[in-house]
């Protein structure tokens, strides 16, 4: 056969379809088995070359999802990403990472590179100087050239994207309560500076539980530190410093580093856990688990966090675009998982 | 944009694995003759070039870096990747991170993404299935067509590249002859099945210490686990069943998950660590820091490998081209972090 195969020739050869033969060249389940074999065969036979290698590529992006994290040293976000991973799995999706180191200026380039033509879109969550420098021009820049995002965990609110969240003043009242059924009268906290958003909200729970209950807060048993992810000597030097002799029966801490910090010196000073003190920490991670006693933590589902994100994201990109332009923030809930750092509630 | 036939787009379009299609390639007896025919038909018919890769690859400059490594759930890897980082932005390349899960198929599909021009370059570890399966077509190719690659940890020696490694029975021998020196004579392992290099090298440097030591190997002192980044319930009931009720007075790891599961089950049996059993592990984390009793361990420098890693691979990408015919294999020194669970040296 001489003449250039066409899926027009192809059609009319086999008395099928032009669309049918475009289907079953791309392996569509709705083309019988049969059907797709004797086409395949067929086109095979006369050497039939298609524009495109991949017909059912055609017009298709890169089916890259990018996502950006302040870092990975921290199992949250190691199973969000997993999360992440799931879903776009699911979707046939690739997933790229890449980490701003809680730094501004990384941050701002990764998306440059992300933006860049290898990802469709991205689920983000800001970096800690972001946050203190409140300038977000880079993502909004990004939104308004049609670029979809997705922020998590740490988010703000004005920017106009998807967002994902947990309920952090709720999820922290939910830690307070526990303590509080199990008989602690006299709980401290462990938290960041405010302007973390995460450590100002679980704070503000941390409050609203104890007032609750008609406990007083006292600012004596709030410690605010300038740390999240990692703890310096300074700051480890700052929680035996605030427990020192402090007349407690509760603590609850905003992560687990900080957590097993505290377990630490609590019972380096002969106290037990939990019969003496008892712990409860926001976020559930390998620490938490793996820690003897074992700690109760509030979780934050980090893997559905993931899941959630991708699914808005994948969402976003594959539907028309006069659809995209709303916005929807989902929240996940947390859950107490008890374990042995708190005693069984009466 | 024309799109480029991979090994994912074949595999697509027959549907069959991508294994199926890399060992079709290149004939296994694996595949049978009627779905190799099928495959390298498919292949010639679209034109398949495994060297498009190198096609690309001159005139072009990212100035980024792609990591291709297990899984993120692992304190070692993040420190890699940290050190990756940092000496990235010394040489202001950027680095983008892609995990294979532990599946072969997956790391197949995260080369392909990275070679096809987000990167200039990368550095891998191996995936668990990829050793099993034993099968690197999809390394050698890329490296074939002139993509420089450097593997760290996860290695396979007959791979003509770069690589990152420690020495594993050195730094095995190193724990192990601390758990001797501070009085040890009944120590077992807990390591890997064999076919996992770091676990096997691990293993010999466990029996090579005892040997030097004039201590005979007892084969019911070794727990080998078919696990190596997670810990499931069957392998945390394998750890407990192995040390109940076992003369011991010493315990070697090969990670510190299987540390610190081995340290929980230790003090629910009412034993002191290291009063009654002494504990070293391989590879130095969060866990291990965190732990009460902090854990003495083997470091192994993973932020200085990261750095070792991404120094070679920019050599490679900064050099003339005729220079980089030759590979290095870097070593990286390990050493002994002493801390709770071990006696002090006599």
């Amino acid at each position: 056969m001489k003449r250039k195969l066409t899926l027009k020739l192809i059609a009319k050869e086999l008395d099928v379809s032009i669309s049918t033969v475009s289907k079953a060249l791309r392996d569509s389940a709705e083309i019988s088995e049969d059907t797709r074999q004797k086409i395949k065969a067929f086109a095979k036979l006369y050497n039939y070359k298609p524009n495109n290698i991949a017909l059912s590529l055609k017009n298709r992006k890169t089916r890259t999802i990018g996502i950006i994290i302040p870092q990975i040293v921290h199992h949250f976000f190691t199973t969000v990403i997993r999360g992440v991973e799931q879903m776009a799995r699911e979707h046939n999706y690739n997933v790229i990472i890449t980490l701003s180191n809680n730094d501004f200026d990384k941050e701002v380039l990764n998306m440059e590179l992300l933006a860049n033509g290898s990802t469709d879109g991205f689920i983000l969550s800001l970096s800690k100087e972001t946050m203190q420098k409140d300038d977000f021009r880079h993502l909004t820049e990004a939104i308004d050239q049609g670029m979809p995002v997705v922020m998590f965990d740490r988010i703000v609110d004005e920017i106009p994207c998807d967002k994902v969240l947990i309920d952090d003043r709720e999820g922290a009242k939910l830690g307070v309560n526990h303590l509080i059924k199990t008989g602690c009268k006299k709980i401290a906290i462990i938290t960041t500076e405010d302007y973390i958003t995460i450590g100002k909200l679980r704070t503000k729970g941390y409050m609203e539980a104890l007032e609750s209950a008609g406990i007083e807060v006292d600012k004596d048993l709030i410690l605010k530190l300038d740390a999240i992810d990692e703890l310096n000597d300074k700051a480890k030097a700052r929680i035996k410093h605030f427990l020192k002799g402090k007349d407690i029966d509760g603590v609850f801490t905003i992560n687990e580093i900080f957590a097993v910090t505290a377990a630490k010196y609590i019972m380096e000073a002969d106290k037990t856990i939990p019969e003496d003190v008892s712990i409860v920490s926001f976020s559930d991670g390998e620490l938490s688990q793996h820690f003897v006693p074992s700690l109760t933590t509030v979780s934050q589902h980090g893997e559905e966090m993931g899941r959630k994100a991708a699914e808005l994201l994948i969402n976003k990109l594959e539907r028309p675009e006069e659809e995209v332009e709303q916005y929807t923030t989902a929240y996940i809930d947390t859950s107490l998982i008890e374990r042995e750092s708190t005693k069984r509630v009466k």
